[in-house]
């Protein structure tokens, strides 16, 4: 089944998880999956930065968007990396992913994520990961 | 500053986000530090597993416990990978983590994460990091 | 097609650069894969120190044989990560692989990476990695 | 100390293990660090495709470049991941590294690898790590 725009924000709302936080997918192309999360102080850790928990839930979840789009609905993330940059600060996260690479079963996606600030974007997170379509990875 | 137990237990009830998600730190050892999550619909995605945001923020905050048993309390994730073995379905998530190796300013760390199933556990996930004190990676 | 030992050798004399390096596999059993690698002034960097590609490649190869244990004879590297904790100086590395979880297509791994220093052995780097059956990573 | 194209190749030169394999720095700009290793028999696997630790090797020294461009001269590289992404064949692996984001100490760095193929080139590996000034990450 073939992801589109409307079928994306459906999954996303059909995921309690995602729900809690807030994210919203908002754009959806071949060269571009992108999600955003308003901050709130719920998202936040001790010292008032957007928790990394956040940031890489944001981040999987645009890389799986990124991944769905190149190999139909049903996939899920394999596995993935994370390097964080900076601290986060500001009132929106905005996880961008594209596809590297799709084969038939596995799409290997990069995604950055960035926080607005000063009227700007700052990068705060890059990633890397393998995208599986559902029942091909090494689930028994 | 020494990161004892109380202090790790304290430190998680001031991040606003674990306490949205109900982490709690149940051992802080040399070697193992262990967090658990009781699940909650609302910690699901929309085919009823945890969702994967939940097992990478349990994943990165036990890599923090171990680094920061290492290294100090002001430490932060740099970077870190997690891969997904199972779909995860249970009513707790425990992650464990260790440190590999540490040095003055960084400590690589390892992390397996479990879910409770038919009274034993089942692996779900397993991560490798890099955990940094705070103010030396690479934040400008 | 099962992995033995004998087969193992024999797989790895049959890549020619492993031959150039020198890598043989001392150990194939279900909770430990060893490679070792003798130490030559080819195989360092600019400091005298054993080069990063030469343990990326030892880990890799560790990682391929732990899944290919689990998993059978023909398998590939789909993705790995390697941390290195420490400059490498001795004589000799060793690599150390098993299998974390394997799946029916597969396997994640992780492998620790030693040179032998004073009469003992020294962690010089940690890895974390998918091994796939081939034809069914995401080559097109 | 800069980092400046002849100093790169030198100290590629005074890398014995870069001699073994054959490659060369072939730029060095902000945004494209670029290492070409030409293909010879000993360096593929049993199937004759290029050995996967040659493209983690040339992945490892192209982000190491890409990162000593931003930092300086002395550097190393404390970790990365790497996903391949088809079966290299050709006659010429192209790595082509940037820095993601630089800080004192550290710098994130994306890779690409390729290999020339039908007269254009064929990504077959994807790399993203952290490298640090010497001296400052985890080592003891």
């Amino acid at each position: 089944m073939e992801l589109t725009f409307d079928l994306g924000r459906q999954i996303l709302q059909q995921q309690a998880f995602s729900r809690l936080l807030g994210a919203e997918l908002t754009r959806l192309e071949r060269d571009c999956t992108e999600l955003q999360l308003a901050l709130r102080p719920e998202l936040l850790q001790q010292n008032g930065f957007v928790h990394g928990g956040v940031l890489c839930y944001l981040a999987d979840n645009a890389l799986t968007y990124a991944g769905g789009l190149a190999l139909g609905t049903r996939v899920v993330t394999a596995e993935f990396k994370i390097n964080y940059v900076r601290p986060a600060l500001g009132s929106l996260v905005v996880a961008r992913a594209a596809v590297v690479h799709a084969g038939k079963r596995q799409a290997v996606c990069r995604c950055d994520v960035f926080v607005d600030a000063d009227g700007g974007e700052r990068l705060v997170a890059t990633a890397l990961g393998t995208i599986a379509v559902a029942g091909t990875k090494s689930a028994a």
